[in-house]
């Protein structure tokens, strides 16, 4: 039930802003939220007041979002505005849009000047979030994503009652798959996209046991290659390039890739710490340095990281890149887009398909959403899960976020320093998938198969995502690593313009470029229940220490997640094969079940 | 659990001294406070922001005190600055030992002025405070002092199930006994000190079941006393002083002494209405006045009324005290600390081991602190009880708080008026015993038993409350009536600095007394859940028309306390006693306990 809104006989019309009195419509979680102003993330704030009007809605939408709420459950808003005019209320407008019609009690609180000089604006609210009761389940699932909805179906079928407890208003996670505005079935991923239907078996049936339709990934025809000094070549698919500004670039980017794979190859999968040797004392950009690479094969390692974690090299582990790329069999198969590649096959309808189709197995009302859980209490009844709507009793719990999401989440006992070390140090990237649609596939004509990479940036990749029989035309361009972060300071129109110029000069050098007809992206390191994409990354010394805590439970609480993979880490086969290991956990534990 | 604070990711850094967002953990009470200002109980404003910042902070813990939240609860602050420097933040020190380690959403509101000029300073906060389950019980006792204790304690042992709901956090109400902060056991009482182990059997007989050592109070020795124009002079304990400045003065104060003792004794504690004559119609002062008592005999009085009561001669009625003195066996009898008297015998523990030994005696869980009680309310499913974390549903409530708190708790039917009206005018003293350590009894030394006597005040007695066996040596000095009152005006280091001055005047005159070691004191009558000490007394009039309702039940509501007591009111003795009498009345109508 949204917050009531109550207009009192007698009183002056408040329509459309506010109302005079709200209410909750019963017992409810009380929230607060401190005054929101047009300061972001960094703490720059605009110089006009429309801009930080804005960002502090943005902001407050933010807080909302975070605290499992919803704009109806505001009871009451308080606006204060730097030098107010009541004849020009340049709020009203953004208020209206946040709002949707709803109207909680407002005061607007003309003031001389705010907590720093430069704010203009600031908006707080106090919320009422009506709270179910108390639900007792054999186990409860953090998370909906695929991880936590495989674990969950498992859970099920194995005849245990369980409910899955999500922060989003919506199933899936990381694949997250959106149809053009006009609906008409031509699907885009803003995550996962990619599956193969050899290795990454546990995904593959997934999909085929919900009888969901693939295509294969377009491999036809040349890749454009951007060199470190900006000079484009081309060359075929699966090929080389032959000529390089570096003098030896060529070479030295076909060398350091032969002696990745080698020391993949050397992992293993089980046991990585043992294996590596003293690969997780340096970075990999160390390490490469050490096997000789040039600047240019550097940039070729630079665009590994940026597009598989979002990060430099400089960032991560010299063996948690190694093990990470031997999970889907090495360097070459994990970055092939061809048969038995990590990006051989894509979904008509989208890798979120995949997720409703799980969650559509599950027992009606399994699934709660816009349910942030926030603590997570053992004690001799169970295990208390406290979230957003209500809370819930469970024997055993499985925690499906990923790894660096822990520390958000109370735990009682705490987390083992193991488990927060995890949480703490490992570190997700950025990666943008900046996806420009078209009427056509116009880079075909020229014999090019969609595929950019650049030593330059900020488009580091892009790939053809075209469904052809959907009529779904597009480039997707990740934007990742620092290129990818600097290009994120831009405004999203300016982004824009970057990519689809970047796009122009390189693939489209030499023809004339349609427009693109729509542009789409998800910044998943902004995303509140993501931070980052796709997994999360290790720095030097973290794996030697804590890598043997990854999968281990704390008391009743379970953890699984793309990351605890051993296979097919960061890709949804990994998460599908975690959650499929969480279950079996869990399981074991509770004896029989009431069938 | 606390309140949750939540940081969404994206939005800016707030450690460590508020968070964008806070939730409670689940459905709650919630609890406003108006914005508090750095004014104190009188009004008065210190004209610096430091110190109204303080001020401001510590009427905030007072209220969050009285709402029986904590400052973990807060899920919101909102300030007010009057002409706020963003470079200069003074609230912050203070702001971070208030919260000790929370971080509240806030809002930071500079303002050109507040409601009043001298006002700089405002903080309002909101609170959610976790609730339990409604608890049904056989009988609520409402405080978990002496008088409640005892009561629960009849009432479990008749097999009734009994919850015992108490305001602060811990149990013993006016008994509270500190140990030097070495922890060495050198016990002084901030409260109640002396019993005897004859006339004072209920109190005493629990002394012995609890196998509670006491010690005999020190009266080797000389008295000084200190006469109405500052003169010292000693004579025996037991004695009489035998020249006073005013001519007839020492011949005077025995005169008063015999008059009231021959008026106690005519008065019959189970019904001093009748018996009492006129005596209520006048106050003490006239009474005294009219028997023919001079100036020397009226400070006499007042020793008294300010010791044993916190008020003045002309505060009471003369038949309040009258019978006050007599339900302790006369005035000589109650005054007396010897063999038989009032101040006869005190615990090498402290008096807060009785409470703390009959709570012990009650069923685990069933005392319930931190959770003041604001409303009883009566229906036909039996009184309801909300308490500060939670209700209880009772067939029998017993309240066991001072007569002139009745007004803070919401009665549902109201209480009847005689009630109310002794809740209204019924007084509370001040009494403030300022306790000074000493390493050894230095005042013996000279033959004196520690006693003060003084017409002058601040000090109105002193008493040696040494432990001899625990090395404890202290002088306990009684700061009370209006002297006492106007003594507390002063701040606290002042008001240690006037009364050891004093001792060293009078006790130490002609030798060289050393410094305290430390000094202690606890201000009853600032006290949220006392209001004063010991015992309301009553104006003239008052026991004339609702003295037969004092011990009145108002439905299935019981009222209990020492000064309903027929013997001992003031005393632990008569808290104990009435207790009993409370006990008694619910079991008489429960019927057949499930034992």
């Amino acid at each position: 039930m949204p917050a009531i809104t109550i207009d009192p006989h007698g009183l002056f019309e408040t329509r459309p802003t506010f109302s005079h009195v709200t209410s909750s419509a019963g017992p409810a979680r009380f929230v607060a939220t401190s005054g929101q102003v047009g300061a972001d993330v960094n703490g720059v704030v605009p110089n006009n007041l429309d801009d930080q009007i804005a960002l502090a809605f943005a902001n407050l939408q933010r807080c909302i979002d975070a605290a499992g709420a919803s704009v109806t459950d505001i009871l009451k808003l308080v606006y204060y505005i730097v030098d107010y005019d009541h004849k020009n209320r340049p709020h009203v407008k953004p208020l209206l849009a946040f709002l949707k019609g709803h109207r909680p009690a407002t005061s607007l609180v003309p003031i001389p000047k705010l907590a720093k000089p430069e704010f203009l604006f600031e908006v707080e609210a106090y919320l009422a979030v009506p709270q179910r009761e108390l639900e007792k389940v054999d186990v409860v699932v953090v998370g909906a994503g695929l991880s936590g909805l495989k674990a969950a179906y498992d859970v099920q079928r194995a005849g245990y009652s369980c409910a899955v407890v999500e922060a989003r208003d919506r199933v899936g996670g990381k694949t997250w798959s959106v149809d053009q505005s006009d609906g008409a079935g031509r699907t885009v991923e803003l995550g996962a996209a990619w599956i193969n239907d050899t290795n990454q078996s546990e995904i593959f049936g997934l999909v085929q046991a919900l009888g969901l339709e693939t295509v294969v990934q377009n491999t036809d025809g040349n890749i454009v290659q951007q060199d470190i000094n900006g000079d484009l070549s081309h060359f075929l698919y699966g090929g080389q390039p032959q000529a390089l500004a570096e003098p030896n670039g060529a070479q030295d980017v076909l060398a350091i890739r032969e002696k990745t794979e080698e020391a993949c190859q050397a992992i293993d999968i089980r046991d990585p710490v043992r294996t590596g040797g003293d690969l997780d004392k340096i970075t990999l950009e160390e390490w490469a340095t050490s096997q000789g690479g040039g600047k240019t094969a550097l940039a070729s390692v630079a665009i590994w990281t940026r597009v598989m974690l979002g990060l430099e090299p400089r960032d991560v582990s010299a063996l948690f890149f190694l093990d990470y790329c031997k999970s889907g069999g090495g360097l070459v198969q994990t970055r092939s887009d061809q048969k038995n590649g990590g990006q051989y096959r894509r979904l008509v309808k989208g890798t979120q398909s995949i997720s409703i189709g799980l969650a559509g197995l599950l027992k009606s009302g399994s699934v709660h959403l816009n349910s942030p859980v926030r603590i997570i209490q053992q004690n001799i009844d169970g295990v208390y899960v406290t979230a957003g709507k209500g809370s819930y009793l469970a024997k055993r719990v499985i925690v499906s976020v990923p790894t660096p999401l822990y520390k958000d989440i109370a735990f009682q006992p705490p987390l083992p320093a193991a488990k927060l070390e995890l949480s703490q140090q490992n570190k997700l990237g950025y990666i943008n998938k900046v996806i420009l649609r078209y009427g056509y596939p116009w880079w075909r004509q020229k014999n090019l198969c969609g595929m950019l990479q650049s030593f330059k940036g900020p488009v580091a990749v892009s790939r053809d995502t075209s469904v052809d029989g959907s009529g779904q035309f597009s480039l997707t361009c990740f934007c990742a690593g620092e290129p990818g972060l600097e290009h994120s300071k831009l405004q999203q129109s300016d982004r824009f313009k970057v990519v689809v110029e970047h796009i122009k000069s390189t693939i489209g050098a030499g023809m004339v470029t349609p427009e693109p007809l729509g542009i789409e992206e998800w910044e998943w390191s902004k995303d509140l229940w993501a931070q980052g994409c796709p997994c999360p990354a290790s720095p030097p010394g973290l794996m030697t220490q804590f890598e043997s805590a990854l999968r281990s439970s704390h008391g009743k609480v379970h953890f699984v997640g793309t990351e605890t993979s051993y296979e097919w880490k960061g890709y949804m086969d990994g998460a599908v094969r975690s959650g499929a290991r969480g279950a079996r956990e869990v399981i074991q534990t509770l004896g029989n079940p009431k069938l």
